[in-house]
């Protein structure tokens, strides 16, 4: 019961093994092991909630990718992947699940050797969430004879320039995002719970949508929706307290389609915002034109940043953070795809089909604004994902 | 605006403070760094998912923990912390997030090299999701006079017994996952969409209970629901396909409060199920009395595991994964606490206090069956946290 071939063809997954293929071989490696579970889906299509154990996928010299993961998950994996060959699945005995006594690398790097996979160079990712000092640690003390390379990113960066499908994709997850920030905007009033509304912006991020003929997946990151002076503070969920009047809540969400994501922020005042707000939402969306004004093939993610910046320098603002970064398909912890920053310093060229978050949030002492658009690269201006009013919405 | 002081109060911090140094003390550890965002929640009440960068809690030889993460975020953590002290905050600059260039780990030993804690005895949580292998390397190559220790799990041993408050906690969570079951209970029917009854499940998760006084927090895992042949796969998530006639579904989820987790599964067949599903049922339910009947102080985890499994042999049922966990305080990817496991093997001595999620959940060739408790240890029979008929629903 494979659902994978609904999302991508197995040609477009044989291009995507090639692909990153030929980037391990630019880097010298025999192997690349990867356990960025977005890296997995995008390689394989295994898709499961199995990322709190240890899994990977390998790819070898040769052959599909190999699934590597605990025995009870390999289910999900022969369900979700391409490869059709069983030994293409290995699962590891439960008793290496959660226990100091024994690592699920021990049993990696022992099938590896089985292989003859035991030296050479590897690949593996030393700076993602589920690569583990542990586990390296293991893996390095079980094959003394390979030499270890850090290929953090190698298969994220294959991801930068989305293809066709994938851009759709991405367009079903930017229609889900507006109706995200469509039901904010019609259900928010002072003394609405903030979990109340939580429970509304799940409801639009799920639902089918007869007209559009198709729900939404769970994105990578919940909800952000401080208010007041919490808004001063990135990244704060939520909590159970109704919301207040003469208040501004900016709310960081996206929808998600088949793990691809699409974020955007909008920013709500229940009143009348004060004057700073006023004078720094004209700079941002004045930042924003020239960002996206630079957003072209050919220059790179710098450009934007520097567009962007040297708009609210002119009006004496100052943002200490980088303004964006690349999205597509991802996992918690983070709806980022780790390779690209629109920041100083960037000088990746842009390409036609790379995507972006542009992340104009700024975040003051006790308040905070966000309006952000998720774009992507064309041979021309960049296509915006949302059709949202950018401006703030003043609901008194 | 500090919201901790409402979650607990400053002396239950400090007392878990030196319960962890006491741990520390017996490990001969002159510092720990700790990545865990559960554990930085548990020891700093720190609540904000910005887990997708690098971030830890400090612990030195004295005074309060240290809080160390992105610049940006230092707002949530003055917000949610209960250290009061300006120098218990170190945020980094952002051009260390997410940038091969430097790495935030070089910013925290020379923070610490000027704090003079360059040497001795370092406790680092070697397999956790959130410090990576790269982060290890940089520490290690930063103080070469330090000798590093694995400390995985020290703090989450801590929280193994839960104090009056975090039961509290606790119950309260119960409370929602009852009325999670009790929402799919009343709208599942065939044809309805997996995408829409999920939507109706985080529904039931957030809004605020009138009766009760609170709404949710987000589960630490999504809901996880493969119906038929899929239920043979554990940890799938979810389509938007409508349900169908003739299919058993399971569902696991966990209500969630202030962090706390109470994870419960009930599995749904929409028409007559087969008489394997109920001669299962059947095995599963007696093997979970003989557990819970086990599930006394003095006792240990494999008492419990070995009281489960002994009945289900008595069946001819074979289940090779391990039948539970410690669960309380937990951020994604898990809800596991990820120190005790139900299994054979596991002679932790069961104390009043401690939490578990029992997974008796059964998962075969093609099709699949869960239904679980949540208890906590007391001194006689353990308090069963949520009060649901533990017997599958058959919707005819």
């Amino acid at each position: 019961m494979p659902r994978t071939p609904d999302w991508f063809t197995t040609d477009e997954y044989r291009a995507r093994l090639a692909q990153t293929r030929d980037a391990m071989e630019r880097l010298g490696l025999d192997l690349m092991i990867v356990s960025d579970p977005s890296n997995m889906c995008w390689l394989t299509g295994y898709d499961a909630w199995s990322f709190y154990v240890h899994q990977c996928v390998v790819i070898g010299p040769d052959g599909p990718p190999i699934w590597f993961g605990r025995g009870m998950d390999a289910a999900a994996a022969t369900r979700t992947c391409w490869m059709e060959d069983e030994s293409a699945f290995i699962g590891y005995p439960d008793h290496y699940v959660q226990t100091p006594e024994r690592h699920p690398m021990d049993y990696l790097w022992a099938t590896l050797a089985d292989k003859g996979w035991h030296r050479g160079f590897i690949g593996v990712e030393m700076d993602n969430y589920y690569f583990s000092a542990k586990a390296y640690a293991a893996l390095r003390e079980g094959l003394p004879e390979a030499q270890f390379l850090d290929a953090t990113g190698l298969v994220n960066w294959q991801r930068a320039v989305k293809s066709d499908k994938e851009l759709a994709y991405m367009r079903r997850a930017a229609a889900i995002t507006e109706r995200m920030h469509r039901r904010i905007a019609e259900k928010i009033e002072p003394g609405i719970r903030k979990c109340d509304l939580v429970a509304e912006i799940y409801d639009a991020a799920l639902r089918f949508d007869e007209a559009e003929g198709y729900g939404g997946d769970y994105p990578a990151i919940v909800p952000l929706l401080p208010s007041g002076p919490d808004a001063a503070a990135c990244h704060l969920t939520w909590d159970d307290a109704p919301m207040r009047a003469n208040e501004g809540t900016y709310f960081e969400i996206a929808g998600c389609y088949h793990r691809y994501h699409v974020p955007l922020s909008r920013t709500i005042y229940l009143g009348q915002p004060a004057q700073r707000f006023l004078d720094t939402e004209k700079a941002i969306l004045e930042g924003m034109e020239a960002g996206l004004e630079a957003a072209r093939p050919g220059n790179c993610c710098e450009d934007i940043a520097t567009a962007f910046f040297g708009t609210l320098d002119r009006y004496g603002i100052e943002k200490d953070s980088r303004t964006g970064y690349s999205i597509g398909l991802s996992y918690p912890p983070d709806w980022g795809e780790r390779t690209m920053s629109l920041r100083r310093g960037d000088e990746t060229e842009l390409r036609a089909g790379m995507c972006f978050h542009f992340m104009t949030g700024l975040w003051m002492d006790d308040w905070g604004y966000e309006t952000t658009e998720s774009f992507a690269i064309t041979d021309a201006a960049p296509e915006i994902f949302c059709n949202l009013p950018r401006k703030m919405l003043i609901k008194t």
